[in-house]
């Protein structure tokens, strides 16, 4: 479609993130799977609590908006998945492989926090204070969730692998 | 190949970066191009100076390892690039697109602001100190470069874009 407007740029970006948050839904328990500390596999699947909250909270602004919610196929998304299966597939060691996936877990973290930063300030721009509100509260908890995995990388995991 | 270790896992990230920061020096200009206001134009051209010399760094740190500096096509950042390039070709307001150039520029930022967080850290539990201030030099930068993004987009661009 033809963007003219930033209302029109938000409408785009929102389907975008839309679709990532719905395909992470599908990706964070297999990253949990995937994980051998036990606090990794918990931090992960708290998070995913949080991503169906995000889900929703998409779905509010769309409506707010009087627009159905629709996903848009987010590539870059797509690229950081691709980039974390082939790496966790190359690697033996479990602890450097838990590594990996706090590594990639906080590409896609900081991929949301860079998107809902813009998403909060396009929708201030355009008077939109309730979509706002909703975009702040999850780009919050994106900046808790990428903190609380440094937290793990560096006071636990990364020991391990190392040792 | 296949990663035993926490050095192997930072050796292959290193791969991804230098890939990453590689390709930001020819698509930087690129961007500056597409750009309408002059400080946006002027903050991507100040940024690719910078990114040069992350460059730079990085072939420090494969010497500083005794490996030769190889790039590792990194799926994340091409995702960025091609979402980058699909958004910007549908806009037809060039203020708006100054928005979204910001906001792409600012997931690019976001995804390196990941992975220099987690090479710092891995150079930090690996010993290797010379490589981790390289690495923090750059990952500062990197922050700066974002937080500049984001006054340019509150301050002037989105202002327009929504006018």
């Amino acid at each position: 479609m033809a963007v003219k407007t930033l209302e029109d740029l938000f409408h785009e970006t929102l389907k975008d993130i839309y679709y990532a948050e719905k395909k992470l839904v599908k990706t964070l328990p297999k990253m949990a799977k995937k994980a051998t500390a036990p606090e990794l596999k918990h931090a992960i699947q708290g998070h995913l609590k949080e991503t169906e909250t995000h889900v929703k909270r998409i779905e509010q602004i769309f409506e707010g908006m009087g627009k159905r919610a629709v996903a848009k196929k987010c590539e870059a998304l797509e690229g950081l998945i691709k980039e974390t299966d082939e790496v966790t597939a190359e690697i033996e060691d479990k602890e450097t492989l838990d590594s990996a996936i706090i590594s990639s877990a906080q590409t896609v973290e900081h991929y949301e926090i860079a998107r809902y930063g813009t998403l909060s300030a396009w929708a201030h721009e355009l008077g939109m204070d309730d979509a706002a509100g909703l975009l702040e509260a999850t780009l919050e908890e994106e900046k808790a969730a990428d903190k609380k995995l440094s937290g793990l990388a560096e006071e636990q995991v990364n020991h391990r692998a190392a040792a």
